[in-house]
């Protein structure tokens, strides 16, 4: 069950100029699902992208960044029901065919195309369907829309993620749309993390490419379910320029840090979408660490506790353990953390201070916070001004069924 | 169910020259158990130590550093049922008592003793009780056995951990005999992995603080049940000099070798233990990975696989998942891996080759291996010599009741 994910709202989901969408149903792992999407970006659009950290990417991936270095980009393909991941140079030829194939059917060059895809990994693409399914995105492009896109890309998903808003940016109105897939890798074999966020906006390439990863660091790289770190996630944003703001060519352009803000207003939801959609999570948790020296150690606490598998199984019982999180909080890596200046709260109620329980503290109001399906959990290092937040679930029986249950 | 653990068998443990062990049942939390442990090495000994790297660690942890820097050591004092961690300044002032007044029971100074608990945190040491039993456990020493010493340390584990062997060092008999606790960091609030090995063999103090060292990575630093770091964890060394060899004071000397050897024969088996103890366990797991440029980097491999929930979940359910165990390959840190070159094995089964799966592998064989209770992974990384282990076990339901039923 979702903690607190609504089902999207289509008429909610704004268009964005220049950019289209088709999708079609090609029985890549089961019939009758859409599981192919096509996105079309107009030319001249600034496109970028930050992927997985792993070494064992997946072949899209590779042609990916290879395509970004070398051309703009006017197609994304993104097909579901297989990963095309630890398949080796066989995998590497069937993104290059994918892409060859697109290309060759819109009138472009293979490197404007770029290909994704997530899914049952070492296994290969079923070429002839997904060929075939490619075809009918691209005939779908007039009708297609951004809920049928966050359809396509599903996997185990129990909803579809989409989201959308308009914002001003440099006195003009721009619009910024959205889609995601993942429960956090919580669905091993089909691990990967998507994010495409569109925009009308206008900024150039090159400034885009630091953006993308800014606005990444703000949203799907503060969240966690497990830990690990999959071999296909990519984090996409399309900008058409189809807006009326004067384009953005410089980040101390004021107008830059206005579109960053309303990129990450899109990409936070859909990052804490994946999070309330980990199945077997009954609880969102939101871990806030102020009082670093900088950002940087914030987050290894903060990711500290919200990888604790020991923390994680509290949430789910409900049980205000508070040793555990301090413990991760001490091995978190601050060499040099001194623990009797370090301040835990769970929701409003301080439970520890000076290195030990807090002498105000009680029970039953750590009981009560652990309760709620929403929990705030504030450390205070006592050491600088610098803070973040990352976002996980709990860890539940379902967990464990999910996981050792998938292929039997 | 522990994994192939079997109780101890008494007779098989030797005493040690120069070590007396007296225990008593004090109540600390349940009554009737035996809780208090006291180890009484000869004056000369060497003692040395090493000790969790947790920020938050206990208080008897701070004052083992403290007395083992100033002075010789005489007599160590164990107590289950109260972790005397997360207490703050009350805490180091119980555990300081503590020494005082063992200290002056047995006629040495405080700093001749180094204190240590395990069991719950965040609640202070019932002190009245506490000196009672320590009273009780110094008047034991004279007829107080190891396999009492092994049980007096118990938390949740279910079955006592105590093993011995005799061994030649510099052309003499030596014995080497050793306990030790923990679960494995699967019960949180009794996460303390305690161990003490003590031998008769001869060393010099200084040269001792560097061998204890070795002996805990190849050991204890070695095995994982889920990553956490406790709070209070804890291994001692204890080298009486009764044996006949002429004392080792170069490390350079081939005696230092084989008394390493000894020593790791006896902490190996007790390390083990652990993860067969850990409770929800159903395999015991050996990640073997080679070929490493550095024993650092192979160490990084074979810790991102044992920590993996998902590779865990995968080996609970007996699915030989080889996407999760190359995931966690390629997200372990190095990030010049050539994952063309990379080689994994399930026991004596190929399974992935030149970034893909190996031309000849067929599932039933992988299958085949993962129902086995003991199995090895074998990673060949295919850029140096080093190689390095690492034991852990699965990852199932019971881990997930455990920790969320514990204090309910």
């Amino acid at each position: 069950m979702p903690v607190n994910l609504h089902p999207i709202d289509p008429f909610q989901l704004k268009t964005v100029a220049g950019v289209r969408l088709g999708t079609a149903r090609a029985g890549i792992r089961k019939p009758g699902r859409r599981d192919i999407l096509v996105i079309e970006v107009e030319s001249g659009s600034a496109v970028a992208g930050v992927f997985t950290s792993n070494r064992f990417c997946a072949a899209p991936v590779l042609v990916c960044r290879e395509h970004l270095h070398s051309s703009e980009t006017r197609y994304l393909v993104v097909n579901t029901g297989c990963a095309n991941a630890g398949t080796g140079d066989e995998g590497l030829a069937d993104a290059r065919t994918t892409c060859q194939e697109l290309a060759q059917l819109a009138g472009v060059e293979s490197e404007h195309v770029l290909p994704f895809s997530t899914g049952v990994i070492m296994e290969r693409l079923p070429m002839d369907r997904l060929l075939a399914g490619v075809a009918g995105a691209l005939a779908d492009l007039e009708k297609g829309t951004w809920a049928d896109a966050a359809e396509a890309i599903m996997t185990t998903d129990t909803q579809a993620k989409a989201y959308s808003i308009q914002a001003r940016v440099a006195n003009s109105n721009i619009t910024v749309t959205g889609i995601a897939k993942g429960a956090g890798m919580i669905h091993p074999n089909m691990a990967t993390m998507l994010g495409f966020v569109a925009t009308d906006a206008a900024i150039s390439q090159s400034l885009l490419k630091g953006l993308v990863k800014e606005v990444a660091d703000a949203s799907f790289n503060r969240v966690t379910v497990d830990g690990d770190t999959s071999t296909n996630d990519s984090f996409m944003v399309m900008a058409t320029g189809r807006a009326s703001n004067a384009i953005i060519t410089n980040e101390t352009d004021p107008a830059y840090a206005e579109l960053r803000s309303a990129l990450i207003q899109v990409a936070l939801p859909l990052a804490h979408a994946i999070v309330r959609d980990g199945e077997g999570a009954t609880k969102f948790i939101t871990v806030q660490v102020e009082g670093g020296q900088t950002i940087e150690e914030c987050l290894k606490v903060g990711k500290a506790i919200a990888h604790s598998p020991l923390v994680k199984t509290a949430f789910f019982a409900s049980d205000p353990n508070l040793g555990r999180i301090l413990a991760a909080i001490g091995y978190a890596g601050i060499t040099d953390l001194d623990v009797s200046k370090v301040r835990l709260s769970l929701g409003d109620v301080l439970v520890s201070e000076h290195g030990g329980r807090a002498a105000s503290y009680q029970e039953e109001q750590g009981q009560r916070v652990m309760k709620e399906a929403e929990i705030l959990v504030k450390v205070e290092l006592g050491r600088g001004s610098a803070s973040t937040s990352v976002w996980t679930c709990d860890f539940s029986y379902d967990y464990v069924k999910i996981n050792a249950d998938y292929r039997s």
